[in-house]
């Protein structure tokens, strides 16, 4: 008979979308974390509820482990946070700018906090857990709202001078291109994040080649999401899937520009269009073949789907916090 | 009286760019090297070529210094270098695919070689005596016939998974751009190089704007070149500054593609259009506030002008060379 004993070390880490929030404890080094929990984004004073949160996943560990004790705790967040753990600036955090998020919940916790990238987090699951687990250096690609990357070099991650590294959602790709939320022109988020492929496909139903897209949105062509053009096209719509295989180029633009400057072994695809699969991955694949340098003299370069799914920014966050314990 | 003893260990750097060859001998930790030479590109057989410059700077420094050994080699090389010292591809580098460089050169000198890009050696040259001397974090951009990169992250080198990191110059930044020498479209190194600066001032002779420019190379409108744009800028021709502050924006926009990657604590801009110092940098600079997101809320990144000029390539190269004798 084997005992599986849980370590009484944990770590919880949360990962707070424009959304949702995600809540995980583990032990640092389990496959599987002990808790996962979702709930919608809290709204009011945003370290208030963030503590409250965290709180509460501490709690119901301990309450489902009574010997373990959760020694800290990992934050991710949607924005540029310095290597203090203050969040700077997220194009999609209105308001938040310049918060003391990592201070402030060290104070209201009295336990180690980590405040870092959404996408540095979920990358480093990725790596540590997921799709990239072996690799030493990884980029992982998260496809959702915006676009983040965590990226990871010499197997440890990659933040940059100020923590601010991984943002390839504002690399210019198109300087004829719309405008992004960050104010500026081009940004490749305009190009391959899920709110483009749905804008694609509002453009597809508004120049009449995306009938089965508009149906797949209940005939309301202002309520065309990118899941409305990824269902219709996996039914086999030849009109959604020319609208995804564009897209799927822009993808490509994208990652082969992480490629050619940060030439990692793996690349990941994450965030909510990541359970498209190859649906999505395999013209990004044929796409990017064709736009590397050199590509007939040098490896390719996988490109592969993330394992972890949602919950590997909080889950990545608690990986983070506990690297700090040691 | 100050006695200056030279080091016995001494290493080799060679640097074969498109048209040139420089080769340095330096002691590993000096502040300036023992010899620089500077000698047009030799023909025939890579390998033989290599070598026989390697065995002449060598002789030529055993006489300068008769106690001093050159323990190892290095060599720069405008392509895709794997960690195996295999020159793959290099698209200004047309015949030279999968070459043995580094392997061949070995069993030829009897020596230490290390093969490596031609940035990726004069980022390192910069980092270790130059420009980004003192910071853990640095981007070398070189900007020549093409465009290079040269990136540290941590004090070390980002070399990538196969050796291939630092590749911005075949970014996509626009689509609907011009066909680059890879083969591909919209590459940055065709916006923002020695050669696209060349391309823009005889586009601005061509529509009527460039008369300044079209005198600085003799009348002939088929031999201006960027050296003709930033004559007539630097002496004061408005039409020549309007080319030049566009080629900056370019020149910006990669930067801070790089930036929203890297964040680097600073950026060096090196190759032959640095010497344009300020002229260049300052509009550069200007473009680059713009185009960085979240500009208000983190620290600029400093834009500098190289320090070690055309150097830069050997140098870095034979101080790779030394880190691989510990």
């Amino acid at each position: 008979m084997t005992v599986s004993v849980l370590p009484d070390r944990l770590v919880c880490g949360l990962d707070l979308g424009g959304t949702k929030l995600l809540t995980v404890v583990t032990a640092p080094d389990a496959d599987e974390p002990l808790l996962v929990t979702k709930s919608p984004r809290p709204g009011g004073d945003l370290i208030v509820a963030l503590a409250a949160a965290a709180r509460e996943a501490v709690a119901a560990a301990e309450r489902a482990h009574p010997t373990g004790r959760v020694e800290a705790v990992g934050v991710g967040v949607a924005g540029l946070v310095d290597r203090g753990g203050v969040l700077r600036y997220g194009p999609n955090l209105p308001g938040l700018t310049d918060v003391a998020v990592g201070p402030s919940l060290t104070d209201e916790l009295g336990l180690t906090v980590v405040v870092d990238n959404d996408a540095t987090c979920a990358g480093w699951a990725e790596h540590q857990r997921g799709s990239a687990r072996g690799s030493r250096d990884s980029v992982t690609v998260t496809l959702g709202t915006g676009i983040g990357a965590g990226v990871t070099s010499g197997g440890v991650v990659l933040r940059g001078a100020h923590g601010f590294a991984g943002e390839p959602g504002h690399m210019t790709v198109d300087p004829d291109g719309p405008r992004c939320a960050c104010g500026r022109i081009g940004c490749w988020e305009q190009f391959a994040s899920g709110s483009a492929l749905g804008r694609m496909g509002r453009e597809a139903v508004a120049e009449g080649r995306g009938a089965a897209i508009l149906a797949a949105a209940g005939g309301d062509s202002d309520a065309v999401r990118g899941e409305h053009v990824s269902d219709a096209a996996a039914a086999g719509d030849g009109e959604a899937q020319a609208v995804l295989e564009r897209f799927a180029w822009w993808v490509a633009v994208g990652v082969t520009n992480l490629i050619h400057v940060l030439d990692p072994q793996i690349v990941v695809i994450g965030g909510g269009l990541s359970e498209l699969g190859d649906l999505l991955l395999e013209p990004v694949r044929r796409a990017q073949a064709d736009l590397l340098m050199g590509a007939a003299h040098r490896e390719r370069v996988p490109i592969v789907a993330a394992s972890l799914g949602e919950r590997a920014g909080a889950w990545g966050a608690a990986l983070l916090a506990a690297a700090r314990l040691d």
